[in-house]
């Protein structure tokens, strides 16, 4: 008999659901704009109902007595002991609120649900959902890197999600690899995602194509001033073939790989899994950033370097949820 | 009843012994010159005969039923449970060696000595000497830099060393935080060794006396051409008050702070625990590292943030050789 859970990922724009069993299977999974304007009480309402109707669709399916619990992923700091969520970047107004009490909470009273709930934080549990059904099942020890419009990181030590005397560990976004430089993110110069977040990867983009004369741009820009370009359009032209394009990538991931090469040098960890929708550049990314990693650590370092694609996509977040109401990851 | 063992420390210039109890007491403790050019044949059988004559004085005196067993530091890469040092910088000839087994055969073929022996690297011992007996023993999660002729790490996570999963973790000197600048060390661009080992901070100190005229320059280096310049003669200097001096301090104290930030974003570690030669400059660094690893770190990474020197000095790594042999920490 196979366990079951419920996983959920609430981001900034969508709330993520899904019925994940322990083998990994996919029974259902859901999408919902999420209601920031309703605040956290409304989030929490709306988050429990959508539990519950899902729950209550599988619960006569699969059985009660199979269900493993609810796994909950949040934008922000998470002290997962207390269950409070710290300044959840994209949900305004939140500070310091106790998401899994209060989510306990209204699913007892509106619901009569006692379910077990795991709260942690959405890098983390992307890492989890690699580590027990993506990319990273064979590593020991990783370190999963989310390339989006911002950088994050989840790491797994011993099979273990590594969260830090704090919670915070993992944030490779914040790591300075260029502290003289030009590039500011939250305060921080020089930081990896001030360099190669959404942001900085446009910002490399047009500076790049302007040292260029636009006669050779490519016909992805032509015309255009560049006001189009994005991640999406450079990796476009870039498959077309667009030199400009690729060189910006390579930069992309050579300063990818800088940052990957810390994670080398600090924690001796030497497999890295890759996901988020930068990402998708595959191996106008992945080559570069290995090469970098090998030239920015000592020989001594490379032994066993590995760095693959994130497995499961943006379906990472709910996999990573449920993961951890049925593994020992947590 | 106090246990007692002996800690051996092995460096390129000097074997430092001494024999130590569970209470941190050091009853004594000795130091010889490296005999390099014997190569690891002839040192491993030096330091067996010094092991062997320590061991037998406080045989008697104490007993031979407390002794816990013999500790071992030694520069380079070290697989312990294999016992086996890789590359020693300093000693050179040694390549890939046997160190346990070899040092453990002699003591047993010469000496009829079967103790316990345990084999680390250097800064791993040096970080858990000042966890088990000095500026860590409070710390559950902390990172000990040693500031010198290189720049070296040992990291404690919950009272255990931390290793990796090749034993190379905490090698905070390869962390690239100026990829794109000048300064290269061990092939590394922009490392923090590069910029804060001792050429990095002679190097400093050479650009930065050069962009004054040299009639205000400290009395330190009047008339020198500044070829006495060292952090020695940088740390009198700055301390008799010269502003140039006080300047180059505070930088390398900025770049130290950025550095420990990267071990806050990716490790959410936040207690640090500075020694080596270097680290006599005290508050000269320590004040600008404090302020810079603020900067360069998000405000909800600030709490609990703490950096302290070490207590220990260089006996920090026969301390912490000895603390293998009574101590969890490994």
């Amino acid at each position: 008999m196979v366990r079951w859970a419920l996983g959920v990922d609430l981001g900034g724009t969508a709330v993520k659901l899904a019925v994940i069993d322990e083998e990994g299977g996919m029974l259902d999974h859901e999408r919902h704009p999420t209601q920031v304007e309703a605040g956290p009480e409304g989030i929490v309402t709306h988050i429990a109902s959508l539990v519950f109707s899902m729950y209550s669709r599988f619960r006569e399916q699969i059985g009660e007595e199979l269900f493993a619990g609810i796994g909950l992923g949040a934008p922000g700091a998470v002290d997962s002991d207390r269950g409070i969520l710290s300044y959840p970047p994209n949900l305004p107004g939140w500070e310091r609120y106790p998401l899994k009490s209060e989510l306990h909470n209204v699913l007892v009273r509106d619901h009569a649900m006692y379910s077990p709930l795991i709260l942690e934080n959405d890098a983390n549990i992307a890492a989890c959902g690699e580590a027990v059904f993506g990319a990273g099942k064979s590593f020991r020890d990783f370190m999963m890197i989310t390339l989006g419009t911002g950088v994050g990181g989840g790491i797994i030590l011993g099979r273990k999600l590594y969260r830090g005397s704090h919670g915070t560990a993992g944030e490779i976004g914040c790591l300075a690899i260029d502290y003289s430089g030009k590039s500011v993110h939250a305060g921080i110069r020089g930081s990896v995602e001030s360099l190669i977040g959404k942001k900085g990867i446009v910002a490399m983009g047009l500076e790049t194509y302007h040292r260029y004369p636009r006669e050779v741009w490519s016909e992805e820009f032509h015309g255009k001033e560049l006001c189009e370009l994005s991640p999406r359009t450079l990796e476009k032209a870039a498959h077309q073939g667009d030199p400009i394009a690729m060189e910006v990538w390579d930069r992309v991931g050579s300063i990818l790989g800088v940052g990957l090469a810390g994670v080398v040098a600090l924690m001796d960890i030497r497999k890295f899994v890759i996901g988020g929708g930068i990402a998708g550049a595959g191996d106008l990314i992945f080559s570069p950033a290995f090469e970098q990693m090998k030239q920015s650590t000592l020989p001594s370092m490379h032994d066993d370097m590995e760095l693959v694609p994130a497995a499961l996509g943006n379906r990472a977040g709910v996999y990573g949820a449920a993961a951890l109401c049925f593994s020992s990851i947590v």
